[in-house]
């Protein structure tokens, strides 16, 4: 049997740890070619580049990689450059991330990790964004290995449902071995933005977004609880947005 | 009755036609809070800047509101600052646009006017995005005067479902007078980019995104058939992006 063609991407750029483990643990299951963003796009959400030209680079960082591309644009972009200028084929599979950082819940929206897999579910492409919860650089990630394989091969043999994507986030690791994989809902959580207000040195005001996430969702079956609970939450995400229970609401208006 | 609050803010920056017309319409219905990109912002989806700096000015463009603030930001952090920072109490409804280009079907998701929409209904406030699928600022708007009105009257007449807000569409009007309204669903459509190569002066390749629209949903009841044939748009949006159909399929995996 050919061996699968995989895309791999990210937001944390090219050089973050999570990618290259990432790739390490692709290069075990298939053909690999990376194109990733050439500097940090973090919360970049679905954003892409039309004011503003795009630059790939070839690029050697993993001897074993033929095809390796640092690219200048968002984590959608690089999926968009991919499919129509790198790749000879349509890839087998799409993954983005390790994300250095949790895009459960309503984090989703905000993530380009998740944005990137979500582009290349449009373009009809299998594909799985993996995030960690630890924003740090050097958070160990040795126990997701086998946990990423597991779920790839997986996607690789069942597919994945039209329009569905999965949103794979990972439990700290630090304290406790993982105890499995949760499929969970997105929990209803929200930020709650305290901007950081500060002086410049010619006193003009200007901020800083920070912020505390607010979880009030108790249910049991969110990505949040299974965190918490140290098990990898695999949310099934869609890119139809419609609300189609509101359409009969909205149809009794009088519009 | 005290007159509703109502946040007006857009992707195409604080200058452009479209903001304006939205603005003169809003202050026939409430007090106005404007807080709007200072450049242009389209295609940067959820994006929000956690990187780099934020800053606000307080600008007067229009002689009767008073609270008109240009942000350096995106869409998304517009209206994180405005409802943090610059507004005494939650708004009764946030409007985005009027855009100048579509976003209707998959384009919600690029879409900066649509991912303004949807923080505001993230932090429980009514929210409706405004977009016309002329690109040019040139373009007439003012045949779309009566229907904003009434399409924002609507809405804080019933307010609306949890967890959704709305996604509106005009169609061309230089031909034909709109037709009426119509709530739809997102067409299952999509972009089929062709990056237009070019060589920089120092010899190297560069990119622009260009791309053609692929619509192959043949559905009566989508937002582009309802655009085509003259009719407004109406698409309810929900920022839960679980495929909640797809959790029993997934635990039926071997994970």
């Amino acid at each position: 049997m050919e061996r699968p063609l995989i895309l791999v991407t990210n937001d944390d750029s090219i050089v973050s740890p999570g990618i290259r483990l990432l790739i390490e643990v692709m290069k075990e299951i298939g053909d690999v070619v990376v194109v990733a963003p050439d500097s940090p796009q973090s919360a970049m959400g679905h954003a892409i580049t039309i004011n503003n030209t795009l630059h790939i680079d070839k690029v050697k960082l993993d001897p074993e990689i033929e095809h390796e591309y640092s690219c200048s644009g968002t984590p959608v972009d690089c999926v968009k450059l991919a499919v129509r200028e790198i790749l000879k084929r349509k890839p087998d599979l799409c993954v983005s991330g390790i994300n250095h950082g949790s895009n459960s819940s309503i984090n989703v929206i905000y993530s380009g990790t998740m944005s990137a897999a979500v582009e290349a579910g449009i373009e009809g492409i299998p594909a799985i964004g993996f995030s960690h919860v630890e924003y740090s650089w050097e958070t160990d990630l040795e126990p997701l290995r086998g946990y990423v394989k597991k779920i790839a091969e997986e996607v690789l043999l069942k597919g994945l449902p039209e329009g569905v994507v999965l949103n794979v986030n990972f439990p700290k690791t630090n304290k406790a071995p993982i105890k499995g994989i949760k499929v969970c809902r997105q929990a209803k959580a929200m930020w709650m933005e305290e901007f950081d207000k500060r002086i410049n040195p010619q006193g003009k005001e200007y901020y800083w977004l920070t912020g505390k996430f607010v979880n009030q969702d108790k249910g049991h079956d969110t990505d949040e609880r299974a965190l918490e609970e140290g098990y990898i939450s695999v949310v099934p995400v869609q890119f139809d947005l419609t609300a189609h229970h509101a359409i009969q609401t909205l149809n009794n208006w009088n519009l």
